[in-house]
């Protein structure tokens, strides 16, 4: 089964303490779908001005993403460019300029709409509802947001997760999000919302699963060089709901094995910049990495 | 087989965002003791003075802790007090009182020479040296630290890690110790001053190991009221060690396990001030824990 993947499609210029790479692939719908690529057939709703370079365009066809969603208009791609911190674990935006981005309307092609994996990568709040108003009776629908929509839109993002199953925010945002400092409360209040499955990521610790079986904790794949973080959060949503994709039955069957590739595919996210290392991974390699991740938290 | 423990043994005043309790049962030893109590003899060795009321000395027998070496002493007991930011991960010393503790030898009594599992719990470096001096031929030399020692007894601290089979001790001191912001990194570079066991622990995010088999990644049991977390280092130190010796076999095959009743004893030590929690508990309450704490990471 396929998954549809809705986000930013942009232009990353980042710069980390050993290095600066310029106009880079970037955006949550690229890092998502091309996570996704790897377990299942992707299609991606999102847009681009006509700066947009072609090897990008390229990548996306390479990794076999269904672009009848992605939108090609006159203007400037959507550009971020941001500086991390010594550590990475912080990260300033030093310049956004929206360009196309700016009135862009999510609009599914009418072959996209009966989708029944639906990811919506970060944007804004109003465009996921815009897109979830034109799906037909998704099975499995699961958002992922930022702290900006926190501050400017949550009215939006409240009516959004409502109609979630599920939910993807990072720890400190499900600190905002609820007033809750604590995680397991957090995840509770969280539910009170409105998806079942809520997940907090915590970056290198991880990530924390709340479903209607309990908790999950899924350890983060151990990485010696981190890079360049941007993305991973967008690559462990895109792997996770490709390999659901990809596997059909139960979600609560699946979703622990579809977080560990998550973390696989975000730990190779992060050791290069922006998409390199992603777009050179291989399924075996996925593969590899999924059952070291498995034996991390065996005890004998 | 028992365990010899040697730290501080300590009266904490302890002020929360929600709460302040004065002279509290602490130290490191204290909180090491009573957490391998539910597995195995213990053998205590410490100083307290005549100011040591009678009831915490009650606690330690009540729980079968051998104080034959638990030198008491005219003096005031070592009294610390801090107080917690509103989150609980940092906390601040308001004062420390050394008494008695500021000319305290750590003496073995003659039959606790020949112990073969040593917990070397938080106290200065040239102590835990001199503890070692006197033990005969240990089997399994495991040592704490803090970040103090880090800063005014580097020297002694890498003589001590040169003969140690394991060292335990938080994130950030590993990344002081070894300039090494990768924890990874920072795993091999210890390895490299001693000890074939490391441990890194992560506070809520759980704990490493680093051994010969490879990394172990250990998951803090989930908690939703942390109370206090003071002595949560020095109970899963205890309980592991207790384990550890509660088992025999070889320490390679068992510490997993072990680092799993570490995680469950100190989710108990947080839930109370100072170890009003840790000293209700049961051997039955922990095994249910560790029962569950293994399904958090179970990928069906």
């Amino acid at each position: 089964m396929s998954v549809l993947i809705v986000g930013s499609t942009a232009l990353d210029s980042i710069k980390t303490p050993t290095a600066e790479n310029l106009r880079l692939l970037g955006g949550s719908a690229s890092y998502a779908a091309l996570a996704a690529s790897f377990f299942t057939e992707v299609r991606m709703v999102g847009v681009v001005g006509d700066d947009f370079p072609a090897r990008y365009l390229n990548l996306y066809k390479r990794r076999g993403i269904d672009l009848a969603g992605l939108q090609r208009v006159p203007g400037k791609t959507f550009h971020w460019s941001g500086e991390y911190e010594s550590n990475m674990n912080h990260r300033r935006t030093l310049l956004t300029e929206l360009g196309v981005f700016e009135t862009f309307t999510p609009t599914l092609p009418k072959n996209y709409r009966r989708a029944e994996f639906v990811l919506l990568a970060n944007i804004a709040p109003s465009l996921q509802l815009h897109v979830l108003d034109q799906a037909q009776r998704p099975r499995f629908v699961l958002a992922d947001t930022m702290d900006l929509w926190l501050n400017i839109a949550m009215p939006d993002l409240l009516r959004l997760l409502k109609r979630l199953d599920g939910f993807v925010l990072n720890e400190s945002e499900a600190a905002q999000l609820t007033r809750e400092e604590n995680v397991f409360r957090a995840l509770k209040r969280i539910h009170k919302m409105g998806p079942r499955y809520v997940i907090v990521k915590q970056g290198s610790h991880g990530s924390i699963l709340s479903s209607p079986a309990g908790l999950f904790i899924c350890p983060a794949y151990p990485i010696e060089k981190l890079v360049d973080p941007t993305g991973a959060g967008d690559s462990f949503a895109g792997a996770m709901m490709g390999f659901l994709a990809s596997r059909g039955g139960s979600v609560e069957r699946k979703i622990r094995q579809a977080m560990i590739y998550g973390s696989v595919v975000a730990s190779f996210c992060c050791e290069g910049f922006g998409v390199t290392r992603t777009a050179r991974i291989t399924r075996r390699k996925i593969e590899e990495r999924a059952r070291a991740l498995l034996k991390l938290t065996a005890v004998p």
